[in-house]
């Protein structure tokens, strides 16, 4: 079979390009994970499989040498503001990981309308029951934390999780409400930060949450797979609980998790990523710049307003007029904007685009509204 | 939090590097998961988070740029021998994905002595009871599949699954005789391949099992963490059932699994691979001669003899009697042979040794022998 196998693809393998190097990011998926300048060093260092495995004892998380034992148990939780906290390969598999250790056959999670779809995906790994707290709709689409707590009183479920922000619209709901809530009936609280941990600052004590989800390739400058998780010191027996075979193997990472480069790039660009989260009121004010503009264009926000957070989303009846009467359909945006230098919405969507202002700066976002502004005109 | 955690540890992590690179490397962990020189060039071209879902349409295996969907859907179950194919984190992972799906509260699977521990922690965190085929002990620890026959009646379990090789000793279990066992007994039969699959040539069809599992940073050229599982067509609708709220997300992937570079190394490497497992024949001959010239110097070689495999564990009591008269006891050897350019026994260890000479030519490997002769005459 290998004779098969190596001969017709090997040229189109041994040659994988991007399509949107070198433009200006603005897809919401990758702002937050473009690499450092130190990650991409250590890309290349430890790219060879198990590299990072030269000097382990048996456990990935207390190798000394590179420091995942001073980054898993020192840092990260002091940036997360927990009292343990450890790598996973992504916020699904972390949210996973709590669900499968907490979740009792037939129980049930309460999570935001606003959640990422691997909350219910995992949900139903597990076999817990999912019930939503609605949003309310639109254009805001905000979630009310306060209707947890009737939800609750229904339905004692084993967890609850709340998405913050989102990645639709970017809305950050009341997370510190919430954590009194949790608090005031004893249920574990998830604050999923997927798009939060790495881009501002968030603190799992000061929400109140049991746990903190976050996403290295979403939002910490590192190479996917990548997740941390953060928890009350009381679940570390719970959900990092050891093999009753190997006592040095945690029976949710099955051992280890993200044993690879993924890892060394969330580690070398941690200090970075530390220090950007500083700056996220300037993030915020330019999201908010950026947003305007747009709207002065023609195309309306969605989610909260004013808005806190880089991902924004638009509905742009302008650009969906022009993709119902050209032979690109929706594609010609995706086209018009990589001409100009753009990456940035879904290929093929117009009615509405989902973008991040994060890794772009205020002359690059000019020449985003000029490009769409220079797109209406042409086609208008 | 973040003033905290950016100041200290910045130079550290910002500048993380190898011990061991340039060196020979024997390490059994590593010798199969070096890149390719595609896979190095992949690895910088998809580096950031999430740039392989560039053109993803919400399903990571049915991505077609980059090349992904030609990737799962037509290479690998050509290479795997097997019907349907799926990427994972890596084999634990694939493993736990057909236990988790397979599994029965209360259930069991039947495994080999000689299996890794992630089979035992997978096992664990599903609920399954596992029960060993005991290997023939020392010194060759051979498992005689028969063996599995009357367990089987024994334990009705819902598995059974087979290590090829196991990666203590590299022994080759009669795999295919399994195979007969299994559909004999109508038991799901897992092959635990992460040593066999991208190294040597193996089939699932021509086995006879119903699942084959791999490993991408082990043995297939790849960065961690990746793997591959191939199935047979019946399994598909169980191991990548759909969600119920998503219809494109398959429950035990979370929807997807290495969404990022590892994937990216795993598909450039592939070609290379696929074409090195053709080599196999002088890959055993080269560990049968490296073997016979180690046993010269008065170590001996544990496992199955004549050795199948590149896998090699030596009993090394002349090296385990220096350690204990020397101060740097067992790192003297991590030591000695690094300062000849030589890397691959876990540092700190002497007694025995585990090499792989899977990634060394025949004069490196004479270099190898010369300098353990050259170590034993140092101190003997």
């Amino acid at each position: 079979m290998a004779e098969q196998a190596a001969s017709r693809p090997s040229r189109q393998l041994s040659n994988l390009r991007r399509q949107h190097k070198g433009l200006i990011n603005l897809m919401p998926l990758q702002t937050g994970g473009l690499l450092t300048t130190a990650a991409r060093e250590a890309l290349v260092e430890f790219g060879d499989g198990y590299s990072v495995c030269d000097f382990c004892q048996g456990s990935l998380c207390n190798i000394t040498n590179p420091p995942i034992r001073e980054f898993v148990q020192e840092l990260l939780p002091s940036f997360l503001g927990c009292e343990a906290a450890t790598i996973t390969h992504g916020a699904r598999e972390a949210k996973f990981m709590i669900m499968h250790s907490l979740g009792r056959p037939g129980g049930s999670i309460i999570v935001d309308a606003n959640r990422h779809y691997t909350t219910v995906v995992a949900a139903e790994r597990v076999g817990l029951k999912v019930i939503e707290v609605p949003h309310s709709g639109y254009p805001e689409f905000t979630v009310d934390v306060k209707q947890y707590a009737p939800l609750i009183e229904e339905h004692a479920p084993d967890l609850i999780l709340l998405t913050y922000p989102d990645g639709n619209y970017g809305n950050l709901a009341d997370a510190g409400g919430l954590g009194q809530i949790a608090r005031e009936y004893g249920i574990p609280y998830i604050l999923n930060g997927a798009y939060a941990v790495g881009r501002m600052p968030v603190s799992m004590e000061e929400v109140g949450a049991d746990f903190i989800v976050g996403s290295g390739h979403k939002s910490m400058a590192a190479a996917g797979p990548a997740g941390v998780l953060g928890m009350k010191k009381k679940w570390e027996e719970v959900v990092l609980r050891r093999s009753g075979t190997y006592g040095n193997k945690e029976v949710e990472l099955l051992g280890c998790s993200i044993r690879g480069v993924p890892l060394m790039t969330l580690m070398a660009s941690f200090p970075s990523v530390a220090e950007r989260v500083r700056d996220w009121n300037e993030q915020v004010s330019r999201a908010q710049w950026f947003s305007a503009a747009l709207e002065d264009l023609g195309f309306k926000q969605l989610g909260e307003r004013p808005h806190r957070h880089d991902l924004l989303q638009f509905e742009t009846p302008a650009l969906y007029e022009i993709s119902r009467r050209i032979r690109e359909r929706g594609y010609f945006l995706y086209k018009e904007l990589k001409e100009r230098g753009i990456w940035g919405p879904q290929p093929g969507l117009a009615r509405s685009i989902k973008l991040s202002t994060f890794a772009a700066d205020r002359q690059q976002l000019q020449l985003v509204i000029e490009s769409f502004k220079a797109i209406l005109d042409k086609y208008g």
